[in-house]
């Protein structure tokens, strides 16, 4: 079995599509497919489709595949389980045995999966940034916030798989936003672009202060990016607000773990200096002395059409390397 | 060499006085004796008093000790070294290579030393309430608010060994107080004994609600207890308050590493339900729903006057083992 030539898949199921690449111990992706999403609620016709897309892509590429590594919302490392994933309607409702039905349909080939965030974590350490990291936090910012926490050159996992929940961490005590959680005040409902839209919006309503947003049809957080791109004051406050939150809750995240970085990865990242500037000073002045200005905070460097899949590949390399250990 | 009648030394050391025990792998303290702090700046002199103590009551013990352990404000597991502790006046302006003296003077006997909260939660799960958990946190709660968190089975030292400084999160964001850190609204300056003296007295002079506290000549967060004790709507409303912060932060805590359990430990965690109560009610309804009533909020089973000695012993137990296993 020479590794040179054997892959790895990587699989990144979301809510609209699910990417499917092959993937070399390098970080390559050699081949890549997309399947897009048919709304089907049954877990068997959702992993039927699955692996018919991976059987051709592997058939095709000629490759010898070792195992299969999967990011998923709400996926468990230690169960294999999906459960109660809002965003797919074959596991929004109930607790889907996953990596045992992929497994199956790949006549046994090994599966692991894990959640969205911490794949992106593994990638990161893997082929990212964070390469030769043992202690960083990985905070994924799209239309909410996910993140992956390494400790000691380990994904952390809890007692139940489900550890790294950061975006509902409570960002706001008082009186604070209602998240899709239910709860009230998480994170998530201030720093994700989501989250972003609701601070314009609101502030849009509250006052008549002008800003170039007041002519959009429909305030997304790239509209207010691009507003705040232009020197619109409103734009740029509500990111200075953003970051200012964000910044604050990673202090406390430091506090927790002591990572010798913060790694942001996912769409409202790309807001770059805007969210960058006021969350790395919030961070700071939110820190004891002994780490002020020590924390790093890096953007991702996977490419972005790929790192969620390089991430689902990170995962399987790792439990190869782990197997191979044993 | 019999394990049986083996022992470990464990030491904990404070502002007041160290205290040092022998101990078995029972977790039985065979032999103890207390060293009163003399106010020395000098480490030299501090730590040959403190070998000297050692030496003489392992003498008089007629047992074989394989190892010392340490728990010290401000010790980092890491380097081996206490650095800017302020109740240490030997080490509050500077970096005290500890481990490496102390082992020095007790004849090249290996020394490891970790912060005090970590002893405790090292205690926890070797002898105490945490045992066989893998995932826990440890809350010390006396003047300030300590933390030690084990994740799969470790304790979580973080990139430089300062990981777990939960009394620094951010409880209050905006106009906070004003803690010894130097930061504002810092979860110690609320809760911790010292935050149950700030919240009593900013209250009774805030306004003019009868209170026995009123006719107390010094507050302590113990004329708090014993005046909830006896019913005092004001001095329940104090632990009511710093329950609230306490199980709000909690729930953040378990976003994070998704403990099995936490265990409060200390002075203060002896106000018992007054503060469980609250505590428990405001970190359930901070989690997510895959946590709520699943936690376990615990209290230490150790004996308070051993706690820190075991602690210490624990984490010399620990290194043994794992230097066996190598």
């Amino acid at each position: 079995m020479e590794r040179k030539v054997s892959c790895v898949v990587g699989i990144d199921i979301g809510g609209q599509s699910s990417k499917i690449g092959i993937v070399d111990a390098a970080g390559r992706v050699l081949h890549r497919t997309v399947l897009q999403a048919d709304g089907s609620t049954d877990p068997q016709v959702f992993v039927g489709g699955l692996a018919a897309a991976v059987k051709a892509l592997v058939a095709g590429s000629g490759r010898q595949v070792l195992a299969v590594g999967v990011g998923a919302p709400n996926a468990n490392y230690y169960t294999g389980h999906i459960a109660h994933a809002p965003n797919l309607p074959w596991a929004a409702d109930r607790s889907v045995p996953f990596a045992w039905m992929l497994s199956e349909a790949l006549g046994g080939l090994d599966v692991t999966i894990t959640n969205d965030a911490n794949a992106a974590a593994m990638g990161e350490m893997t082929f990212g940034v964070a390469r030769g990291m043992k202690d960083f936090i990985m905070i994924t910012l799209g239309t909410g916030l996910g993140s992956g926490i390494v400790v000691n050159g380990s994904l952390l996992y809890g007692s139940d798989g489900f550890a790294g929940e950061l975006g509902h961490t409570c960002a706001v005590a008082e009186n604070g936003r209602l998240c899709g959680c239910g709860k009230r005040g998480c994170l998530e409902a201030y720093v994700s672009s989501k989250g972003v839209v609701r601070t314009a919006t609101e502030w849009l309503e509250a006052g008549d202060e002008p800003s170039e947003l007041r002519n959009c049809p429909r305030i997304t957080s790239k509209a207010v990016f691009e507003a705040a791109e232009r020197g619109d004051a409103l734009a740029r406050r509500v990111f200075d607000y953003t970051g200012g939150i964000l910044g604050r809750k990673l202090a406390d995240f430091v506090h927790f773990s002591a990572p010798e970085a913060i790694v942001l990865f996912g769409g409202l990242a790309r807001a770059g200096k805007y969210l960058y500037e006021p969350a790395w000073q919030a961070m700071n002045e939110h820190l004891l002395a002994i780490w002020k200005g020590k924390v790093k905070l890096l953007f991702s460097s996977l490419p972005e059409s790929d790192a969620a899949i390089l991430g689902a590949s990170a995962l399987a390399w790792n439990k190869l390397e782990q197997t191979q250990k044993q």
